[in-house]
């Protein structure tokens, strides 16, 4: 397994242990957290690179493993990667870098499987 | 002049007096800032609505002012607006809605001068 | 108007404001704000100062303000509200200064209009 | 060892060093950062609570499972640290659910040692 | 008054707030908050433009105005004020943009009181 | 290898591929992020223990890493290195301590190879 593979793996367990453990309110959470990406006014792709964009400025490495891992089944090309990351990078300065390198490691990942979007 | 009449006027006298103490690297950055929001393989409309929740989340009022302001003058809708704000709230949280309130306010505000995108 | 009073009533205003533009998931995400709240193992007292340090070391002075102001509703003493604020200062830092003066204005405030908690 | 028991032996080992190189400022955060939860109006496991919700919505995942710790040394109960994690999820919004999901194993691994609070 | 001579005067009457209702914890830490910025390896002036740098990025205003204040007490030239302020912006990215131009306009005022540093 | 060379190899090896993904805009923000950290009106030393500030109070180890490294290669001393580490605490309060503790680590490992600043 890959990073983006086990990183996949572990999530799913997880959640199924948070699910269990949690009540109503975090079962609904979960429900409306899938809700809100669904397709709309905004196709899908674009609400994920905002979950991208939005991950990147908060910092947080899974959510933004999560958003590169659907930004690259909604078939995102590298050059809409880049435009997405770009104004992640300038919104968040560089306190974002270390995370930014993460994220293209795992975009880069996902490219060199073979099945690229390009 | 309305609240977002005030905020715009406010904001470039002080972007002003910021280029005037400014050295090379603050006028980088500027320049930097508004060339990644620029029409790419992303369309501005959805560039701006990136912007927008990176505001939310990271709940910077004037942020938030700026981009519904230029998402207005993109024809963004209702409902694109609306399904931004959505992301933006469960990303962030509760912490945000003080600032979803205001963000709101705005958007209500350019809407009820007459020229509305709908 | 004092400032509790003031803040309270367009918070009202604004609220509603959101709920005429919101669609589902932010109805839902306003309505689960509330339930977490709810009396359950923990008594809603402590669950209202949990919210209040959350909103401190997070530095929203909107959602401080409705934390104390819904902790003075709920009976909290002058010394539970300064050993609550002691664990926001020491957790979020001198950064929380500001909000944290504000706070204890506000508390000062409600405290001040005759019906004390002690 | 577990997770917790090595998050706590390096957690120990790297605090020594701390107070190695820490002046006088430092030694007195850490005592401050002891003083804070101790037993006062509020009740010791409310105030670790606090701690606890406070490290999930800032997403420290050491922070949370040092609380975690202590809540499981006070005697909570599995709803008592649902409804707390509840309120961390909605304050904080998506972005804590990587550091919900290690909240919750931290706190399943404490209960599977067989020395539940239930 | 002019806007710095405000915010200090406010600053002093809730100071004396928060110490009246605050506990021995909360009076430790505002004793701690200044004596990390007393001279000793490091000049305290760099200590000043450390703590403004600081408040920058984690985009608090008062704060940001208190070490601009201090630091023009300390004889900090435009030069140095510059610098510090592009290294902020840099780390922090775009969203500190707004609180840079409150800084920037707090300096000013400063200087435009006659007893430039320059 | 010890913590601070795998950090520094791996650190290399990312940068190299963000530059290769990134386009201009990510290429002149690197630019700038290296150019606000060059002697000007304030020296290096002073501009890298601000950098390291701001990372301690935004919690990024991998940036308080890096800036620790610059911090050593710029002669800092303990005492120097340990003001600066109570500035950024007590700014950024207790849920810097994790992050405090790896920075006091990776300085303390610089140390240990033999080359002291003292």
């Amino acid at each position: 397994m890959n990073d983006m593979e086990k990183f996949t793996a572990e999530r799913e367990a997880l959640n199924k242990l948070v699910l269990d453990y949690g009540g109503l309110e975090i079962k609904r959470f979960f429900s409306l957290d899938s809700q809100v990406y669904r397709e709309g006014s905004i196709p899908v792709k674009y609400k994920e690179l905002m979950g991208l964009v939005a991950s990147l400025v908060l910092r947080c490495d899974d959510c933004v493993k999560y958003h590169i891992g659907r930004a690259f089944d909604e078939n995102v090309t590298d050059s809409e990667m880049e435009e997405t990351m770009a104004i992640g990078l300038v919104v968040g300065g560089s306190i974002t870098i270390p995370h930014l390198r993460r994220a293209i490691k795992a975009w880069d990942e996902l490219k060199q499987k073979g099945n690229t979007n390009e």
